[in-house]
């Protein structure tokens, strides 16, 4: 115990949080390895100043040219890369996750980075032809001001880099609300990002990421605010209902990341072994706390009890334990509230017929003080009302489906649509599944799970997931606002659609 | 007075408007020409019914091939063609403005199906470089369900079409609730629909497009609605505040075109010539009732003398009267309240210091029963409040500016963002009001007004002009539900950011 | 006989084409069907002055809005539904395809009209971010003169349809010199096409679109004029590998459509059903004279056996007769020659090892004086020489493989890189098919043959196909040449990439 | 001199040039600074095995995932970030250009890289929407193979760059034949490259990227090989009139980057102090001697006078010298046939009018043994022939004009087209000169010079500069080749354009 605590520290000092940053406050972050408190954090008391001070940078940033504003995100990779396993440790110490995954985190940082510094050369608009003689046309995009960035405990680092290193780019300064369960890690990358800005010279001004830390007053300050123009909120649907009409009566923009109950379709011809392990992954990686984690499998009756035998074979020897241990692959929960609403959906499930393998806390082998449960799997006669509710927490629940219409619809019959797939060779029904009439969901896969999305690919999800993208494709294009140009350089003055005003 | 109303059942007649639709309900509709009423037509009482109707519509149509639903659209446009005369002379009539910017909205309507027509043939969406060996990615977009369209009096067919040519190649059925100020052009406008619908054959489902008659009420019913994912909303921005949070709260997409306040930047070096034509045309054209309308001037102080002199003249010289006159510039306004709110703003402006030249009220040599007036010019010492409210109407706003940075601050500085533009021949200048810190609107042109946009730009604005974009460049999308897609054709399973997780 | 001659007449004569352009010349036109003499047409003599024409309607017509130029493919594709059946009959009368792919034909020229008429309010450029303070950059696409036609007697009027609509909508005169076969349906397509130039009214400069008559000489004139800044060429390799080096020589732009061998791997879990309609369709359709044709089966060696047996039946019972008449699957060859060389192939495949089914000569029950063929199966016992040589005829030549990988390299193992399909229901065969380490073609298929493509995708080939792409996704962009501008309105001259350069 | 050379020797050294690859060949390599030898360097004999070598890794590298080969090239910019000082004076040493240019030319290196490493996630092709139920279209980009770099003395390591990092993320292997008068930064490239190959790990294949030591036979065989499908020529308009045919001839892929005779028109608005900077950089940077020079002033007759006196002033004062000297502006002549050919041209250009400032040979104050010369400002009665002429040395023709039209047929009337620029403030001048009747050049731009360009556009010209573009927009397509992919998912088989063929 006393060992892990100072490695703590180590940690935390080696990524610049010294003990006036950490103590003193009233904000107590605890550790889900074992409960230990980590610091006393005091809470952002004048969120008027913060954007107030974004307001200025946004001013002067914005004046920046794009490819020199990707040379600080360039060299933000950089930092991130040089601290890549502490602040991969820390989000295990302060998430859970194991070390794997907690590197895995800062990689997408890393990865998010490198795609900006190219992007940051292009932030392409269009030239467009037009319909008058003498008249050029082209729609260009220009920096929008503070994007304020909500994000959750699960994703502690990477949420807030998909949107700063685009937002940066894009010419806007950063407000980020990190969760109050994750705080240690956005201040840690805030030291991160100034040295970054440090090397970058005096084109960065003062203010332009900015952490703010505290419940949900200090979120609800920088929701309501018209100075920052785009809010990025990671977490639950019942926040995203709560933030997305408070930003559309402001005429804000919102991009939304919300829940997902993310289904895997099983075909008879899948290949079994690989969507075993496809399973596994991505129903108990982060101890089932992803937004892309697997909840639900819809597998074809031909093959539901060979393959429900297989996983409770494999979830049975899956080592459960400190996730700062290499051998572990399943950490804590986030804290005794996940495991006990755990609990209560497995009874919900029961009631409403389903059998139940595994899910029972763990205390055996695993440090005192921390969350711990053996992941569970529910063979379920139906899609009920638990199925169809996201439960933070390592369920996957088991369905049977007779044919590939019947399965889209069930994976489809949730009220959240965020990630889902399908294992199967055959091609009619890979491509069915991601046709016009397939998965309903932002993202769909072929014989991959529904979490671990590259950086390339945008992300996010349709319905109850709040429709927002993050990451590649034009995903920047949220953070900057869209401009029409004409410009008539002849001496005549034709309107468009040949109307005729001659005074 | 009869001649004209029989000319207005004539054209109703051809438009395929008979007697049985026009009559025998408590929706009152009259010709701001001369307050004659034209129909009285039921209102839609069960929406329910018409929603379920465009959620079945939906599940057919979205199996029709893109370029097959871009056939339906290009017939759309021949019929369009066809009924050009009718259907423009039948807005001047219904909505008020002259003949030839009622032909020209056909025309625009001509125009968006002929750009549809070709889009159906891309709908592009992206292939994208994975990480991992035996993987591809793309990113697909797919019909997303009926969309609901709330379109406002001064545009009474145009928005539709926008949105209509590009909802149905889109793969997705339409619900249309025009202003209750011009449903004619709607009836007319599902006529025409459906004409395109007989020859285009059985491939298109029933209730593809429907118009449903009525008010708040019937446009609440739609917004609220979870089976009409997209609300395309044109009008007010009290509409807009009122729609947008509903549909936020129940996860759908606003795609909101609300008010305007519209300025133009008139520099030293600007072509006055040039200048004083666009000014009158985008200022008084529709009466002043676009929502790109130019409300603002701001005028260099070195030529503010001469232009305002060159405009009073001009404005003393328009003709205004029936619309359906070939030689009228100025038709009347939409209603009495419109008047009103006119005269209510230029005594506000006179008491905030400004010097009014026009503004009256017109009765002679103008068709009795509408609301004729003469645009105003309004010399302002400052941009005070009133400057900054948009008032729909013929109200030209005069200020001076001495440089071009305090030009930019005044034309930014109103709460709406939707059109704006510069005269100069200055290309500094120029390209500064296109430029990141240029003008903040959705539209920024130069030597053009604010008004009168092709269909090949994105159309739409910032702040609360509502954020929405309509036509061309990538409105589409606004259309779809977009997905990432990963397909894992090897027969290992690497886990992105490189994840290890082995069991 | 005489019956059908009198048919040409009158399709000649609703297509406009009268007695005095049909005789008089030197050039004597026969059709395929039954060797008739359909006319003898002038050549064209001053190759100078139709390039000179071209070239000033080039001066005019750049100077049209894309838009009002998209009006103008509009109005071609409006007459070409009106001269649909004629124009069909015509192909197939001249080129001796059947009916329906006659018909076919003519729609692709429909489809690429509507696709072009949408296309020329986009001509997308872009705008790109700039690394210097007050600099904008932009790349836009400009007219680039008159484009040289060379056709084929195969596809005698959609190839210069791809290219013409494309080209006038980038603002480009088009030069067509069709295949001295078909220069009747050339000269259908230049009176269908001043129908529209008639409609369309005096935007259209003279010369906008002329057609050329003659051999190798007239081509080689346009060929070598640096006045001709693109060449667009369908036609042998041999005639590619003449004209490359010459327009390269010149720094002209070549678009090259040669030679195809394209070839079909079916996969132990193809629908066998279905290939074997996809093979009879590419391998037999037009008489195995589409450039896309397919010519070379690669089947699994488990299901050989059934396949060649199926093949050979349904072979069999293909009729043979006039492509006049509804009831025909199998026209004739172009000519006398194109039989011959089809017999040495047979010849020669047998030499190598093939055993040949069907490939004789028909006389009974088919109109005397057309080379009329059953198509032959060729079961090789390799890829030998002759299989690796296109013989524009109807012989399929049938290899078997053993694993996939080797399936692959067969299919690539030929000069040759147009089009390419494979037969599976197997995902992973699918998706490795279309990587990047699968076909080598241009055109790659899943369950689909390889002829045929829509005109939304890149038309053409690589390696001794001769790299061009036509018709949809970016090829319009071969019309057009490419600028990239960087606009400084600073008052500063900062260089890229951070040079000084202090006088 | 003596300490020079010792210079020459560390910074070789450092590079890691150390005296067995330097020494004993018999291709001498000397320095334009002072005509001192620096190396003596054994050609590549066996072309054979280098191509074969290219071949085989690129068998491997098309297989390694873009963004991981994007890794590869995020390494390079980080080695190129530490070698900049070393292989920025090599480029000095060796090419002649002084320190600030040789600098530049690395950073646009590190530029490309990063530009490269973000693009390697996206190398975007399009999913297209089909026309037939049940099918999906898209296009794919895929590696095409080994590339021929061919690069000259005056760029001796950016062309490299931008072919190699856009090369390399593409899949492809690079063989590189730098000019024999700069194969020493080729040799110090290819040992930077080396250094990131081994920190990359063994995904990088032997033989990926290759330098070949030679003259025309080496260049030759690369040209002529069908090994290598892509060949990317820099140079004179003579050699690519030789490479490109030859290219064409075998159905290989040319990327030509020839000559330029770059003008700049001077309108009678423009800010003439920011004009002269501009003109004397871009005349007399890199002594005259980039592809992008400026060689002809287009001035208004209004200004003439007053311009060329400033110009003739400021270029009187400039410092020549050696190029290792930090306060030189003018380095030498590659060699004394390059000097020897400027005073030819400055012979002929008095012959046909001109009057000449400057152009003297200097032999004072600079290093003996280098080709110094005084840059030349040539006065001319009109655009005679050696006008139209490209001399690769510092000469500038000055004429004069009086409309616009007017200038831009002078500026067209050559036959190169690589860069242009205008100098104006008037709005109209500068969007006529980018417009479609504007320069008819691949680089136009407006108040900077004609050299000097940004990565982030695509670079290169028409005419006979030879059409080839590089570095940023979509210039990667030319390193890959284009697949259009129809899958079938559907149990039917439709044919395009609704064709039908029932067997």
């Amino acid at each position: 115990m006393n060992k892990q605590v100072n490695t703590a520290q180590t940690i935390l000092a080696r990524l610049g949080l010294t003990a006036d940053v950490l103590q003193g406050g009233n904000l107590t972050v605890t550790s889900p390895v074992d409960g230990a408190e980590l610091a006393h954090l005091a809470e952002t008391a004048d969120m008027d100043a913060v954007i107030a001070r974004a307001k200025v940078a946004f001013r002067d940033w914005r004046n920046v040219p794009a490819p020199r504003r990707g040379e600080l995100v360039r060299l933000l990779g950089e930092e991130l890369r040089a601290a890549k396993d502490d602040l991969g440790a820390l989000v295990s110490l302060e998430a859970g996750k194991i070390l794997s995954e907690g590197q895995g985190e800062v990689q997408e940082m890393i990865d998010i980075c490198d795609f900006a510094v190219g992007q940051s050369r292009m932030l392409y608009g269009l030239t467009i032809a037009s319909e008058r003689p003498g008249h050029r046309m082209m729609e260009t995009w220009h920096p929008v001001g503070p994007v304020g960035v909500i994000s959750a405990f699960n994703f502690p680092v990477a949420v807030w880099s998909w949107n700063t290193a685009l937002a940066l780019i894009c010419g806007n300064p950063v407000i980020w609300k990190p969760s109050e369960k994750a705080p240690l890690s956005a201040l840690a990358c805030q030291v991160i990002f100034e040295r970054a800005v440090k090397r970058f010279g005096e084109d960065a001004p003062e203010g332009l990421s900015q952490v703010v830390i505290g419940g949900a007053d200090v979120g609800a300050a920088m929701v309501a605010s018209k100075d920052v123009p785009v809010i990025s909120a990671t977490g639950s649907t019942r926040m995203g209902r709560a933030v997305g009409p408070v930003v559309a009566e402001r005429f804000g923009r919102s991009i939304l990341e919300l829940g997902g109950n993310n289904a895997m379709i099983v075909a008879p011809s899948a290949d079994l072994d690989m969507a075993v392990r496809a399973i596994v992954f991505s129903a108990v990686g982060t101890a089932g706390q992803r937004c892309t984690s697997l909840r639900r499998l819809i597998v074809h009756e031909s093959i539901r009890t060979e393959l429900v035998a297989k996983l409770v074979k494999a979830y049975a020897s899956l080592p459960v334990g400190s996730p700062l241990d290499p051998a572990t692959l399943v950490g804590p929960l986030v804290d005794m509230d996940a495991l006990k609403n755990m609990q209560s959906a497995l009874a919900a499930a029961r009631v409403q017929g389903g059998v139940v393998h595994g899910g029972e806390p763990v205390t055996e082998g695993v440090p005192a003080g921390g969350a711990y449960v053996r992941p569970a799997i529910v063979d379920m006669p139906e899609q009920s009302a638990i199925v169809q509710t996201e439960t933070f927490a390592p369920i996957l629940y088991v369905m049977g489906y007779s044919d590939l219409d019947q399965a889209i619809e069930m994976q489809n019959a949730v009220p959240q649509g965020l990630s889902s797939c399908i294992f199967t060779l055959n091609m009619r029904e890979a491509e069915r599944f991601v046709s016009d009439t397939g998965s309903d969901c932002g993202i769909a896969n072929v014989n991959i799970g529904p979490s671990g999305a590259e950086i390339g690919g945008a992300f996010g999800g349709e319905k109850e997931t709040g429709g927002g993208r993050e990451s590649g494709s034009d995903a920047w294009k949220a953070y900057m606002r869209r401009q029409t140009n004409t410009m008539n350089f002849s001496d005549e003055l034709p309107l468009a659609q040949g109307v005729k005003f001659d005074i």
